[in-house]
């Protein structure tokens, strides 16, 4: 595994701590970063000098192009020359998408790569994707979305069947405006086609992001990167309202306390670092960019999630299915897309 | 004001309690529903009896058109002649938009109805609009929503000069794709040029909906769906979580119950009753569409704040504004949405 040790909210020695737990379960790890804050590497971990970050690049396009030592576009380059499988970035999202993107590049017959999110929804974890690599979409990439994300939560996750849905104002087929309805249609018919390792469920509407109607939730990435911020602030608000209330009278007070122990197996049921992060889909590698507030933990998390799609071949596998459902993008020539142009 | 009782849960007795209310501080309320369900109406209330629903239909915009004698449709009806001065429907948006549509028309230059509802959110209540009337939007269509929701915001929820943000994946002005990018341009140049009666704070992301960087937000019908859904469904799923917690041991249940008088602020503090409902903006006389699930109180409200509108006119107030920003759709032949087609 490539690891990018810069972008950490902890800062790079939480990483190499991260690193040196998933090398204990048998990752193999190098890891790209200021040597002199990394420590001596256990066994397993290979350490290289790469002190400068593009984590907080206001222009992470630009930054990832013109950066050429920047650690995350070394790891980056470590993985397409095939030094290692996979990819870990312990911080900067857009800095690892462009990185990935221009070193790794997307794999044959995919239009676009996608950033997938599991949300650690109690008791029906979810994973939504896009959620911000592309603003807009296309009705041909929402379908590869499909796909991408069924591989990631059979493979990754271990979700036999994914059941996918599709992220609309109504759970009618005729809801949710012209590319919401022909990807609907598509995605239909090659359900019902069958070999796809996934169900399609249909149309789902935003409160069934929480109700576990679905394992995988397809969108384009502006509607899925709002749909996760207001998710993730909406929790936030309450949670904080909640713990304003407690501190506000001695009765709260107490009551707060008497739940805390309580709340602590919710806390731990809906706690983002056990899935590892966000995952980069449709790169010829796996990405994965764990959330720079992570603790090691949940960089270690990464790293073996990464490993786990690397070793079964999320990459292989998913490029198999789009193969066998005939939704690869074809020579230029002949692309969907320029036929839908109009 | 014009009623119709039909499509409360609690049935339309309800809704004529919630008229007698408001008829209580003033308002005149003509109510359409089944008279044998309905008593005796108190003064200021007449009954004008229409036992036909069409708030659960299928298919709420053929059923607006064939169904003459639906309450809803009768209320419209009383509108557009100017037997009242708005419209309130205890439930059935869909049922309220295609009947309040055909009958009660889009006011001249208005492109498009939408629908805005004010969310409950702690400490920072903010007007989101579309919610859902139509899927789609084009950049003229999100400027005038901006134009709508502000008017909604001063006039009917008292906020003297509202900051109104568009949503997007990002707060840079370059972040959301071609239709966010070209509507902030113009809501910046119209803001900037000053007489909108709105302040323009620029692209929002989802977590800002419930930090009150904004107290209107504007985005198309089907972001805005799914982003009210997500919010609702999230709070839900939060809020079940904790009582779930709360009930699985005897200090979680002591707890709870302690938290539960201090909770009560917050409760009243996030019951959308408060906001009257959504309110559907763009035609020429306002609506509003409190939720089927609402108490008489939440139907009283609705009503109050219907009169409110009606006796402030913000339909005019909104006309007036969007004319001297030149906002308002001109002869079809030079419409710019002619000029925009690509």
């Amino acid at each position: 595994m490539a690891v990018d040790a810069n972008g950490a909210d902890l800062g790079p020695a939480e990483v190499a701590a991260g690193a040196a737990i998933a090398a204990e379960q048998g990752a193999r790890v190098i890891l790209f970063g200021p040597a002199a804050e990394l420590g001596d590497p256990p066994s397993g971990v290979e350490i290289v000098d790469a002190p400068v970050s593009i984590a907080k690049a206001e222009d992470p396009v630009s930054a990832a192009r013109s950066t050429p030592t920047a650690s995350i576009v070394m790891a980056a380059r470590a993985v397409a020359e095939g030094r290692a499988d996979a990819l870990v970035c312990a911080g900067g999202t857009g800095a690892a998408l462009a990185a990935g993107t221009f070193n790794i590049k997307r794999d044959r017959g995919i239009y676009r790569p996608a950033l997938a999110l599991p949300l650690p929804v109690p008791g029906h974890p979810v994973t939504l994707l896009d959620v911000g690599a592309s603003a807009e979409a296309r009705r041909e990439h929402l379908v590869q979305f499909a796909f991408m994300g069924a591989a990631l939560a059979r493979i990754v996750l271990g979700v036999p069947r994914p059941r996918v849905g599709l992220l609309s104002n109504g759970e009618e087929a005729a809801r949710g405006g012209p590319l919401v309805v022909e990807t609907g249609i598509e995605l239909r018919e090659r359900a019902a086609a069958g070999a796809d390792g996934f169900e399609f469920v249909g149309n789902i509407e935003g409160g069934d992001l929480v109700n576990g109607r679905a394992d995988v939730v397809v969108t384009d990435g502006l509607t899925g990167n709002i749909t996760l911020k207001v998710l993730e602030g909406t929790s936030q608000a309450i949670l904080g309202a909640i713990r304003d209330v407690a501190a506000s009278s001695k009765r709260g007070k107490v009551g707060g306390l008497l739940l805390k122990g309580s709340l602590g197996g919710l806390r731990a049921e809906i706690d983002p670092e056990t899935a590892g992060g966000a995952y980069l889909l449709g790169l010829r590698r796996l990405g994965v960019v764990p959330h720079g507030r992570f603790s090691r933990r949940g960089f270690a998390q990464a790293i073996l999630r990464a490993r786990l799609g690397a070793s079964a071949d999320i990459v292989g596998q998913t490029h198999a299915a789009l193969a066998a459902a005939g939704a690869l993008r074809r020579s230029p020539a002949s692309a969907p897309d320029a036929r839908l142009r109009r």
